[in-house]
């Protein structure tokens, strides 16, 4: 299946919930550290709890690289439990010269086999391209992010007098030629979402920012609602996951994914 | 020492290039194919025969994640051949949300110990500050890069009538609060880096883009010479590390250094 199909069929079965699998050994519960592999341990017994309810899993590079070379190890093991109508998410956020981005393409899609990939767009369609040969995969392109941060740069206006990350975004429209590019579009953004959600034309949509970044769920459905489009998930990491440090970690992420999805079925 | 003043130690000894450490299993010379850990052996040889005369290792990751887990040892055995007084590049490109950034920076400079690193600027500042919080550390950011598809986003013209590159230079001037930020220059833009080299103010630049890419060394010097500046580094990967494919590679890449030294003598 390609991978922006999952995105839709999951939508379809009011499954929005991205769950972002960043394990930081200091905040997993303390009883899986006396484990062969803690984090493994832990990213199995979330997704085996809380698969039945997500409509993807996304896994930061980050939280795996600061591991050494066992985190790479630990990504193709958490890969291994995920049934494969869950769209797979390499947070990544790549962008380098054509012959390093392949390096990295062939990384993340070939080595790892992850349906998707997020990318930075600041170089360029050339630094981007070797990913987009990728036909079944999807690309996400950071647009306007959660952070505060985004003000700095993403929301410089131009000379047109649109947000630099808006031009982002109608660029990355003529990119499409493959159907294959998405967006990640900050969950904290309400009035940019609003305002611009129809630029996204077809492109599915990830965003990030839900709970400790305060954003909000409800929002997010209405302003999609009142576009009359889907073809998005929400991420949500540390309020899944986190949920309860005790031995019933993975229960609790079970039962606010559950939680999260009653909600989400009333709202559509 | 603080990780800019190698720099600048090995500009007074004549010293600039930066030898781009991005091995490729498919380049390299073939007997090496039948070693235990063929790129860590290509790595070995051609830093004991050009460290001499090289001011900075650049280590892109795309090449190191490429081989999986194993990657990651070979970055570790990699740095552990290079002389301290010669300046470590991890060339990852990265930026994040500043939760994650602080697991990517914890990465790179405590568990790998780069002297640097280079990081995208388009999440704007809370997605680096992490990065700066290493205050010997030198953190170089992407400005205007060496690819054709710099025009695409970097060269987009502001509502002040600057380029968005030039505006991102300005930020990072006002973000160097600890002297530890560092400029990423397409050596390939001679155009914009005779115009725009007065903005730099005395941080150091890392120029990639000699060679394969077309960027001409001269042309570099002497733009630096006639703005009296020094305090820079022009990265050669390909044009060194592949300069013979037989079992003389690594006497191939000395020779080529010590060609290009001799060159900038004469310059400057």
């Amino acid at each position: 299946m390609k991978a922006a199909d999952k995105i839709i069929q999951n939508n379809n079965a009011g499954k929005f919930i991205c769950i972002g699998l960043d394990p930081d050994i200091n905040k997993i519960p303390k009883h899986l550290l006396s484990y062969p592999s803690p984090i493994t341990a832990f990213n199995k017994s979330i997704i085996e709890e809380t698969s039945e309810y997500a409509a993807a899993y996304k896994l930061n590079f980050a939280f795996y690289e600061s591991l050494g070379s066992r985190g790479f190890d630990i990504i193709e093991e958490t890969l291994s439990f995920i049934p494969n109508h869950i769209l797979t998410i390499g947070d990544a956020k790549r962008g380098d010269i054509e012959n390093t981005s392949k390096m990295y393409a062939k990384s993340v899609f070939e080595h790892f086999n992850f349906d998707s990939v997020t990318v930075n767009p600041y170089m360029g369609k050339d630094s981007i391209d070797p990913f987009l040969q990728y036909f079944d995969k999807l690309v996400f392109f950071l647009t306007l992010t959660s952070n505060p941060g985004s003000a700095d740069i993403e929301k410089l206006i131009l000379k047109s007098g649109r947000f630099l990350f808006q031009e982002v975004i109608t660029k990355i429209n003529h990119w499409n030629q493959f159907n294959n590019c998405g967006l990640v579009f900050g969950a904290t953004q309400n009035l940019e979402l609003q305002d611009n959600i129809n630029l996204f034309n077809g492109m599915p949509v990830l965003l990030p920012g839900i709970g400790e970044q305060g954003g909000n769920i409800d929002e997010i459905f209405s302003i999609f609602n009142n576009a009359g489009r889907k073809n998005f998930i929400i991420n949500i990491s540390r309020g899944i996951i986190y949920k309860d440090d005790s031995v019933n970690y993975s229960k609790a992420a079970r039962n606010e994914i559950l939680l999260l999805n009653r909600r989400i079925g009333k709202i559509i």
